[in-house]
């Protein structure tokens, strides 16, 4: 409920947000916000926490790039649907010790990036307890009916492309990094893509479960991998292609599209962003790895989550 | 993300799970959820989240009941807003104790309440931490476009009706309520309400809150203020009336209506729950009580939540 918001704080953050009645004509305040979806497009509901200790440490760097990390892993899932962004609803459970001067740090962090991209904050819920720091975020985002980029998507022989780089996102890019909106829409609007993830676990992980939700294998070009700077200066026994493939958060897209359709993507001049083709979609299912030894299988690095870890 | 989820878990809630493919394309397991807004319909969104040591006590009591408990306080505010429940998504921080046994329980009390108000489970976040267990929901639900009730539409002269019984909700109401999606679709169907909202945080408060939204004041008739069998057994030093005016938890509707709305209203023998007159709004600012000793100003008791707390 957004009354549950300390008044002071939902006072502050009405006076920043300026809302747009024809898209959120309710916005922070009553019980719920009421929100209006373009006759023609569908809806796409994201989720995602991150808490202390897990995805980040308090007390540790800049607590605005928390906040702002809340709001852009999940914004990478709406660019990863091919949608845009709406609306955010940011619910906060905040350690007792001056709650107010650290949420208002936390939003300090998710305005900017919210603005840029054209999304409102239109609603939460702020809690206090005995407990550590930990931001849920839910976005909606809109995208033309029957257009959702899902995973299931793929077909053997289909080509996958990845936007940006990968590896070291440790040092930096995990709360620096750009989520994809800009060129999921410039995708969105001048290509079939066939189907979509974004790579939050790891680039070898994620890869192989949009092969499996496509009923399909996948076989990645290991000389074509786009490594990242921060990858390569990494001193920990593990080469810059294995951290390109198991570090995780890179939060670039993942893309499968159809042959023609890649030549004519890569081939494109009115292209502003990297886009690079690193393997293809394959009949044989699971993960392969192809360079000059040859083809073998690919051991599905990356971060698994969840209630077992 | 979906797929942050433990496999298991998204394979078993996939299990349970029937959406309906016309309102609800794509569910759990892909990076975000998609979904259809019939044509004429607005969206409501409400995000509530519960944690242990607040809400409730981890180990005290049925789990099953906590997860009852994380949906029906969303499902009140959609109510408030005279909507109807769409879809759900659910954020679990669970501690590593035996995480994916409590997230089943969790689980087992949200399906039935969730099933009884046919609004779908279409995603979530399930994360283990070195925390307590919070729950973060947000529901969506959708409503005739320009006919959700604010809190703000409430003008001097309309008369203040309730649903239901108010007080000593700690004993149990606070876990059992059950939201008011049914009265809201009633009055929805057959009623002008001018204004709503839900009592989460006490009768006085909420009711000075909607009067402070709406821009006048309020007047409680303390005589009429139905009061909940469980108030009166409370035996703490506080009158069974207190405990209606300030517990909270109570997740009845507040509803403002005109003068002939509420005499037909309350005249209506189609009408199956109950209803009651309780105060009228008025143009002097404030919250007020009268009885047969007259009026004066009222204490706006109740929970006030959020950082200052």
């Amino acid at each position: 409920m957004s009354d549950s918001l300390e008044p002071t704080l939902i006072a502050w953050l009405k006076s920043r947000e300026s809302l747009d009645p024809e898209k959120i004509p309710v916005g922070i305040g009553d019980d719920a916000a009421v929100l209006r979806v373009p006759p023609g497009e569908e809806l796409v509901v994201t989720t995602d926490a991150i808490a202390d200790g897990t995805d980040f440490h308090l007390g540790i760097g800049d607590v605005a790039e928390i906040g702002r990390k809340a709001i852009a892993v999940n914004l990478s899932d709406i660019a990863a649907m091919g949608a845009k962004p709406l609306a955010a609803f940011v619910s906060l459970m905040l350690p007792r010790d001056r709650p107010f001067e650290l949420a208002q740090k936390l939003y300090s962090g998710m305005f900017p990036i919210l603005q840029k991209y054209d999304c409102a904050l239109a609603g939460g819920d702020t809690n206090t307890w005995d407990g550590k720091l930990s931001i849920s975020v839910t976005i909606l985002g809109t995208v033309p009916a029957g257009k959702a980029w899902l995973r299931s998507g793929a077909s053997p022989g289909d080509v996958l492309l990845v936007t940006g780089q990968f590896g070291g996102s440790i040092v930096g890019h995990h709360l620096n990094f750009q989520p994809r909106l800009e060129e999921a829409a410039w995708l969105q609007w001048r290509a079939q893509v066939k189907a979509a993830m974004d790579v939050s676990d790891g680039l070898a992980l994620d890869a192989s479960r949009m092969a499996e939700a496509s009923g399909c294998g996948i076989e990645l070009d290991l000389t074509k991998i786009p490594i990242r700077g921060e990858a390569k200066l990494l001193d920990d026994g593990k080469s810059p292609l294995e951290h390109a493939l198991g570090d995780g958060e890179d939060f670039e897209l993942l893309l499968a599209v159809d042959e023609a359709e890649a030549a004519q993507l890569l081939d494109d001049g009115r292209r502003h962003f990297s886009l690079t083709r690193i393997g293809r979609f394959v009949a044989e299912r699971g993960l392969w790895g192809v360079d000059k030894n040859g083809r073998r299988p690919l051991a599905p690095t990356g971060y698994q989550h969840g209630a077992n870890s």
